[in-house]
Parts: structure tokens; sequence; C-alpha cells
């Protein structure tokens, strides 16, 4: 049952988590990377400026950098490829790979918010993966392009999806603290965020806004419908953290609930739509909550069920302003990327999609 | 029209930015300086461990630190006394300062909410500077203590109050990013908050939540009424940032209004209460507004009018949610703490009252 | 074979290194913990504040934490005591336990140069181990002190002990940039390191030239002698990195060497004390080398062998000035502490001394 | 007595340093700016990303940068030039500037070691400044390019004049802690350094040891002629602080000398080359020597002499290895760069050379 893999951009930040991860997948086989012009061609232990805290995967050491031309990747190669393109170079390669019947699994932007296009964040909505059936008849093609969600979006619609379902959601107020990690490799210079923060995000708000009631959305005939009942606020912003994203969240609640209903409700987390798949990259716990005062932190809580678990923390009611408060913290490239990217492939291993 | 001044708590942090505030003051001359137990007898310059960016006053290297006894600080000594004492001694000493005739100008978080006491922001509300005779009347008084508010607070109501005045405003909710500065000399380990962040400060919410209805509320005969039409929600957070608390405010008006009437009733502020007393202290714009996409900065605006500016930036409305969001920056030590002091000590004796 | 311990000092940052490696040690079972006043009588989990990496171990968050006194610890609960105490308290308790007949490796300070006692760091000087016997004999006790090193000193000696053996060593000119972990929890401000370092570490540069002469030093009859024919000078900083020192060292040789034989020398590092012994926590290889321009960093190589490998980068030489140089990273609280301790432990269960 | 200057490179991190330091020189006046490719025709408050501490002088906000190209800028226009360019465009551009007859200080490395070329640290080398006439007859130039040095080498060559003069030296062995900003705006991405240090800084190592000894040498009928008689051997490695390197330094004298002289050498600086040239940049102190253990610190001493002294502690002697050793830290935009480079125009000027 393994299928053979390929990562597009594998030299980038979020392609590191993603070779990183798929190099000790039980299900997964790294068959091709590729990358930008500089590197193709070279071994990619030599091209990778790796960051990460683990080490580089030494398999992969002496794995020759494919170049970025759809024509070079076939279905005979690879089952599933795994985009981590920049949104610029991301829908072309994408769409010609979707046309010779592969699946991609992309991390980029563009194309997330079409309706027969699966945004997924699989213990949230694991069912719009059913729209990719319509995608393929619209579209006329053999493959198909899953979405996975902007980073702070995934964070927090898995966050937000057990107050949906069981005490409704009317407007959601978030404002993010974001780790650097998330403007990749090279997006954010030293010299800017040393002994400062940055109160925006290039298209971040936007995204947030939108993904998320397209994620907690349903599915109908025309594709993915977004869940207008829900409106969502965002505020962006960039501080000096390596990894994890973390949000100050205000829920206007339909229903009212005590703090120890939404713990519960959060704690089991019983919409969990993958539950019983068994799929090795999903979390035991998807929603952790603690109790201490002052947690989650980034620095201690964003391993947690190895970087895919959200950890969710002072959750209180606001009486006098009517809303409901809580802190939650997950793994910007991991649950909000590339880890997300692996759980949706697997997904659609488990329902025969890929 | 020189007041001699005492600087209780002089090593501490705030301290320290009283004492580089005040040592090159028009108005004011250092008389005496006190602090704990640890350095009482010893030489400022030997016992402060200074961390402002500008050099420690070398005039006042060789004072003496006195004891911090109510008994050693006498009217005929000094005008007006600066605390920045602990809240857990702060009480007794300032009550006993008050009683012997002195002026106490605390940042002390006891007796803030109480109706008689002045909670100011000047520029917010000079007039409630009134309630001091009040003060004085129901305690039997000759001097006074008059409150610095909350540092968050300062700066979050001090962006507010033209929206209030011309607009109305029915509910706020902000998440703080605030500096370490704001947690003292001490106060926080450097290896907490390395590569990390903390989302929890304590009592920090409910200062933020009860102070601001207060500063924007009117003076009644019974003292200071809190202003019940407006509600705000906190969530405070602490980053790795120095010095400059930024807050993400959300808002939720009474009347709509553009993006450039909110632009330019922050730049306009007509309801600046201390506008035409010339207090050396006040800045020329007590609100800039920032036309840039990513900013305020901590870094970059933290020194607007010395430290005594707040910077807006990142005006806009969510028509979806009705509210109106910004980014509003403010100097943590400087506008929120010591030089909010020191301009209500220059309100008090442009008013008369010390 | 397993023997129980103890950890005292067990709230601190070592002593949490302590508690995190005992916890899922083969031969050690953590029997006893004790602390400072504060925390004695309440459980291990609700007193600490946890700091690291991986999660406090569950199965000890129940332990409640004994009061720091010698006549609470017996030989019949405890086989070996590891010592994480401040080095003001250390000497007394240490002492009194080793008179019970317990042994302790001991992380403080005192005591450390000796000549009676083992300064250990095993790969390097395994075989001091035996001037345990003179201190059993002329202190009249049954248990006895055996020392972990300085943190800088057990990286630094490391690094050198191929070069001592191989080519001879004259002169060590080192300067360090250390983390901010190594002034344990609470003795480092955020504000102080913050957008700066610190060029002095109180005693350390003492620490590490002294040291470092008696842990390269050879056993007499009077114990340790101090290896003359080295001398070592040391220049130590603290800088903004959470865990990992590095250190930049300059090498006078007695014999000519080429950068590939000190590479091969390293690498090797034949004279490795304790290569057959097989002890659970002594990494494969004590010394990784390193090809890249840039390496080692801090944060991708101190948790090589399992942050007891020391990892060592551009090797040069240089012609003009008749000195070799090169980097040298370790972990601190791992290989320069905790990690140290309890290979030291092993080796002396593993010669039947514990 | 005003001249006319242009800055090559004008948005760069030294760029706004010299934009910066020069809109408010009472000798210089701003005609022309100068950059790439980007922003050239634009304004540059409009393309400058300016992260100085104090805000971008707002004169020059609405001037239009001039494209980078020697036949727009002519001797009617400026008279002196001062160049931040990158290594690989600066040399043809400021060949063909002198030519013209401009006179040109330069920041960038090529031609540093040049024997007709000044590398000038004026306190240290002013006199160097005699084999521009050498160079003009040689290159047949009207003008000239006078080179400022490496940053770490004018902060450590200033801190060794007086010890060269007064005792001697015979052997220097230095390891840096460089600040970000070092690496320019754009050159040192932020998730490399968060939590981390970079031990290796390209070139700069030869830099270091190669320019000093040109910086200490005397001016023959040749040019300038290296001082063989001292040795230097560098260790360079980038910190996470913002702006200020700061240096261990252990010296080899070659007459021995105690702290106290040494501490009176270097607080003395009798060997100033330019100490009665009363030039507006150059800083009252060029060595400023403090005697607190833990001084000099980047955040605290960087700006001392507005960032143009050098700020020297720790002086110690070492019996054992026969060395002493101190701390030294300067500003590396400022006495490093900008602040280096005005000072040269000064005197450049005070000697009718420009």
């Amino acid at each position: 049952m393994t299928r053979r893999v390929a990562v597009l951009g594998a030299t980038g930040l979020v392609g590191q988590r993603f070779v990183s991860l798929l190099a000790k997948h039980p299900w997964f086989e790294i068959a091709l990377l590729a990358g930008s012009e500089r590197g193709c061609g070279r071994k990619y232990g030599e091209v990778v400026k790796w960051v990460l805290e683990e080490p580089m995967p030494s398999a992969l050491g002496d794995m020759v950098i494919e170049k970025l031309e759809p024509e070079r990747i076939s279905k005979e190669q690879v089952d599933i490829v795994f985009s981590a393109l920049p949104p610029e170079v991301a829908v072309d390669v994408e769409v010609e790979l979707a046309k010779k019947g592969i699946v991609v699994v992309s991390n980029a932007s563009p194309m997330r918010m079409e309706p027969d296009t699966p945004l997924l964040n699989p213990e949230v909505n694991a069912d719009h993966v059913e729209v990719l059936e319509l995608q393929r008849r619209i579209r006329n093609w053999n493959g198909g392009i899953v979405k996975v969600p902007n980073c702070t979006t995934s964070i927090l619609t898995l966050s937000l999806k057990p107050l949906v379902d069981e005490f409704g959601v009317r407007r959601v107020i978030v404002s993010s603290m974001q780790a650097i990690s998330g403007a990749g490799l090279t997006g954010l210079p030293a010299v800017i965020i040393a002994d400062n923060l940055v109160p925006f995000i290039e298209g971040e708000e936007e995204k947030v806004q939108s993904e998320s009631i397209k994620i907690l959305g349903e599915v109908s005939e025309k594709g993915v419908a977004l869940n207008k009942e829900i409106k969502v606020s965002a505020s962006c912003h960039r501080v000096n953290v390596l990894e994890g994203h973390t949000l100050s969240v205000f829920v206007e609640l339909r229903r009212s609930a005590s703090v120890s209903e939404l713990v519960e409700a959060m704690k089991e987390f019983k919409s969990n739509k993958i539950k019983n798949l068994k799929l090795p990259t999903a979390p035991l716990n998807p929603i952790i909550v603690r109790n201490e005062s002052d947690r989650p932190q980034p620095r201690l809580d964003r391993f947690e069920g190895k970087g895919m678990s959200v950890v969710v923390g002072r959750i209180r009611r606001d009486e006098e302003v009517g809303l409901v408060k809580y802190i939650v913290l997950g793994h910007n490239t991991i649950r909000g990327a590339a880890g997300n990217g692996v759980l949706i492939a697997e997904l659609l291993v488990a329902k025969g999609l890929a």
C-alpha cells in the first residue's frame, strides 16, 4: 500500500518539514524532490539550508533535485505530489500534474477558495474530500488538487469546530502572534524582527476570514458552500518566536456555555471526522486543553502530538461583553502546513482517492 | 516654581525611568531617592542595575538612597513623591505621606479604582483631578494620592478617547503584546521568554477592563463614575520585545465611521484635555497615525514624542463583523508608567494642586 | 542491577534535566526528590516551573518533594544522590550524605579542585575515579563525593583530549559564548539579555582555567595532580541562546599537525576512556566533526548524541600566529551538567563503586 | 566650507546610517542619493525600508533616487561620494568617480589592501591619508578612493593602538561576537539566528587579520607598509544582538604592563592622531574604559560618543599564559562603517584633500 511521493519546493522551510515527515512515514516513500532553478541537478544535502531541530534525513542527502517541470513528473513515477511551491509558480505546475492524473496536495494559496477544491483540515471537514469528484468532472482531470489551508486558519478552525457543533458560533475575533518560520526561509530578515514585532502579514487576515468559513462550511452539489452563519475578523501579527502560532480568540456563541462545558467539548471533540480512520499522522488528541494559567506557550507546547495537536488554554467567559475567550497554539509548519498536508494525503489514501 | 521631588522604588525599572525623566526636568528637582532594604544607605550609582538605553544621570550617582520609611520624608524636604513601589508595600507608605501633606503620584495598582482617587491619563481625563478635593475631605488628608493607570490601559484609553467622543463606543476587544520590561527588572527570567511568548500576565486583563471605564468615566459628586456604556474585554500576552506594548484593538462603534473619519478623529484628537496647558512632558501629538501597512512597530515607533505619544496604524473597518480594528503602540515604561506620572505631576502643578 | 537514586535541587534547571534523564533510565529509578523550603511537602508537578523542550515525566508529577535534610535520606532508601544544589548549601549536605555511605554525584562547584575528589569527564579521565578510595580513606567516609565539572570545562576538555594525547598542548586560549540556561531558572532576567550579551560570568573563567588542568591531569598517590604542562586562558560571555555553549578555541600544539590530522584525531578519539564500557548515556561519538563552514550552531547541533556529544567545526591552522583554532559546541545542561552526572554515575556502577 | 555629498547604496543599512549622520552634519549637505535598479527614479522615503532607532530625516523623504551610473554624477554636483555599495559593484563605480576628480570614501572591501589606498581609522592612522597623493600620481586620478576598514577591524585597532605605542604588541588573538546588522538589511534571515549563533562570517577573519596590520603599519614611499611585527588571529561569530560588535581580545605585549598602566594608556590614548583637528564626528574620548565587572554590553554601551567611541572593559592580566585580555565593544554601523566614513571625510576636508 506504499505510495511514491514527490515534494515540490523541497528546500524551503515547509519543504523541509515535508521531507522530514515523509522520510520516516510508514505509507509514503519519497521518489522525487524538485526545486528551484538554483538547486536542480545538485544533491539535496548540498543545496538545502537545513534549519529544523532534527537532522536532515541522511537517506535523502544524495537524492538529486529535479527541475520543476511538470513534464518531468509522471504518474508512473509518483502517486502523490506534495507542493510547497510559492503561490506565483504553484498554479500552473499543479494544474498540469492534476491533468496527468496525479493527486496534488498543495500548501500554496491559489485555488483554496474554489468551491470544487477541497480545503481540508481533516478532523474538521474530512467529508469535504468528496468534492474532489466534482473537481475531476468539471475540470476533466484524472488526478486532482487538494489544498492545505493557511496555517493560522488550520489552527483556529480545529479549536472552533467543537464550539460550532455544540454551542453554535456567531462571531469570532482573533488576534494572532505568528512565528517567524511562517515567513519561510528568507522571508523575514533578522534585523526587522530583533527586539520587535510586525503587526502585519500580507494577505493573512483575508485568508483567515475567508478560509475559515469554507472549512466550517458544508458540501453542496455545487461544491463546498461557505458557512455564512459565522463571521470571522482577524488581526495578524508576527512575533519573535521560531515556531508555533499563538491565537487570542474571542467567540460569540449562539448558546451560552460554562467554562467546564467548553473544556469538555474541546477535550472530547466528538465531531472529529477522522477518529476511526487510524491515519498515522492523526494525533491521539487533536485538541489538548491545559489548566495552567500561563499555557499554552509556543516553546513548551508546539510539539504536542508530534506537532499535530493544537493546545488550548485560558478558556474563560466574559459575561459583560458576552464573549468566550481562549488561547490556542499550533505548530505552524506541522499542523499548519506540512503535517496537515501529510494527514490529508493519508485521508485520500484511506478513502481510495490516491 | 521648581518643585522638590522624591522617587520611591528608584532602583527598579520604572524607578529608573522616573529618575531619567526627572533628572533633566525643567520644573522638578530630585531631592530624595528611596529604595529597598538592600540598597539604602548606599550610593544610587553603586546600587542601581541601570538598564535604560541612555546613561544614568551622572549627577545622581552619588545620591545616597534613603530608607523607605515615611517618617524620613517630610513636606519640608519634598513637594511631590513619585512612587514606583511594588503593590504590597505601596499602600501604607503612600497613605502616610498623603497624611503628612505630600502629594503622591503613584504607579502602584492599589487604590486605582477608588472613586475619590484620580486615575489620570491627562489628555483623556485631566478633569478627574478635581476629585482630589473629595479625597482630601473624605480622608482628612492634606496631601493626596493620584494614581497612574496600568500601562496597557493608558495606551488603550488614549487611542480610544477620540472614538468615544466622536462616534461612541459600545464594545472594545483588545489583545495585547506586551514588552518584557513591563515585568520589571527581575520579574521575567530570560529562560522563560527565549523563543517563546507567555499568554498571561497576572491581573492585567482585569486592570485593563476596569481601569479603562474609570478613565473614560465622568466626575460626579461621589467621585469618578465608571463609564458603564462601554464594555471592554482584554486578553494580555507577554512577547519578546524589550519596550513598547502593542495592542490589537477591535471596537464596536455606536455610529458608523469611515476609515478617513477615524484617522481624522485620532490625528486631530479634539478632546485633548491638556492641549493648552503647555505641560513640558505633553507630546505635541498624543496620537500619531501612520499610513504604512506594517506600522506601528515597537522598536521603530516606541520613542515617538519622547515615548509619550501612542502610535496608531492599520485602521480598518470590518463590515461583515461590524467592527473597526486598529493597532496601537505605546512605550510601556514612559507613556505607560513614569512618563505619565511626570505628566500628571505637571498637571497638578499647573492646577495649583501640588 | 537497578539503583535507587535521589535528585537534590530537583526543581531547578539542572535538576529538571536530571529528572528528565533519570525518569527513562534503564539502570536508575528515582526514589526521592528534594528541594528548597518553598516546595517541600508539595507535589513535584505542582511546584516545578518546567521549561524543558520535552514534557515533564508524568510519573513524577505526584512525587512529594522531600525537605533538604540529610537525616531524611538514608542508605536504605537511595544508592546514589545527584546533587544540583546551589554551591552555598551543597557542601554540608553532600558531606553528610557521603558520611552515611551514600555516593553523591554533584554538580556543585565546591570541592571540585580537591585532589582526593574525582572531577570526572568520563571519556577524558574515567581513571580518576580511583581517587575515590583515597577520599574514603582520608576522610573516613563510606560513601563519597564525585564532582561534575563546570559546563564549559566539560565541553572544552572533551575536545582537547585527543589533541593533548596525539600532538601535545602548550597553551589554550578560549572565548566562550554561553547559553542563558547556564544561569539557571531565575539567574538571568530577560531585560538584561534582550538585544544584548553580557561579557562576564562570575567565577567562570577561573573554573575553566583550573578545572581543565585537573581533568587533563594524572592520578598520583596524593590524588589527582594538575597538568602543569598546559596553560589555559579563558574569557567567558553570556549570549542570547537558550541552550548550548559555543567555544572559540585557539590551541598552541607541541607538535605541528595538519588540519586533516586534527580532524582525524578528533573523529577517532582513540584515548576515549570509556569506549568499551557500554554505558547507556555514553554517546556513540563523543566528538562529532562537521565540515560545513558555518557549523556547529547551537540550535542545530546541541542535541547530537542526545546532547552528550560535542560538535567541532571550522578546524583551521593559523601559520602566522602558530596556532590551531576551532569551534566546539556542547549542550550545557546535558553534556555540561546533568547528562555528564548520569554518565559518571553509570561509570561508578560499572566500576562497582556505587 | 560646506561640501555637497552623495551616498551610493543609500537604502541599505550602512547607507541609512550615512543618510542619518549626514542629514544633520554641519559641513556636509546631501546632494544626491543613488541606489539599486529597483528604487531609482522613486522617492527615497517610499523606497527605503528604514530600520534605524531614530526616524528617517524628513527632508530626504522626497529626494528622488538616482540611478547608479558614474556618468550621472559630476564633480560640479558633488564634492565627496560616500559609497556603501556591495563589493561586486563597488570597484567599477568608485574608480570611474575617482577618475572624474571626485573623492570617494568607500565602505566596500575591494582595494582596502592596496598600498596606495588609505585605509583609515583616523585616531589610529590619520597620517596614512598622505598616500592619497601617491594614489593620484600612480593611477592618474584627480579624485581618489579612501577606504573605511572592516567594522571589526576598526573597533579592534582603535583599542590596540595605545598598547602598540606604549608597550608593543606581538600577538593578538581575537574572538568576535558580531551584531546581526553587520549582515546588512537582508543578509541574515530571522530563522537562522533565532535562539542561535553562527560561528562564521564569510571573509571576516581574513579581513581582520590583514587590515589590522595595514592600519597599524607605517607610510613608506611605496605606500602603506604592513606592520609585520604584529600577528593577528581572529575567529568571527554572529550573535543575536541588533547593533554593536563585542570582541574578546587576548594580547601578547612586548613589554609587561600592569592593569592600571593598561587602563591609563587606553584612557589617555596619547597617540590619537586627530586630537587637535576638532572634527565634528570625532568623539571626545575615542576609548572609554569602564570599571564594572560586566561591561561593556552592546545594548547599554553602543551609543557612547554617539556611537563613535569604543568601550573597553574587563582589562586583566593572565600571568600563567603571559597574556593581557580585555573586552572591547563598538557600534558596527557607526564606528565600524558610516560614522568612520564621515570622520574620514572630515579629515580629508580638514587636510584640504576634499
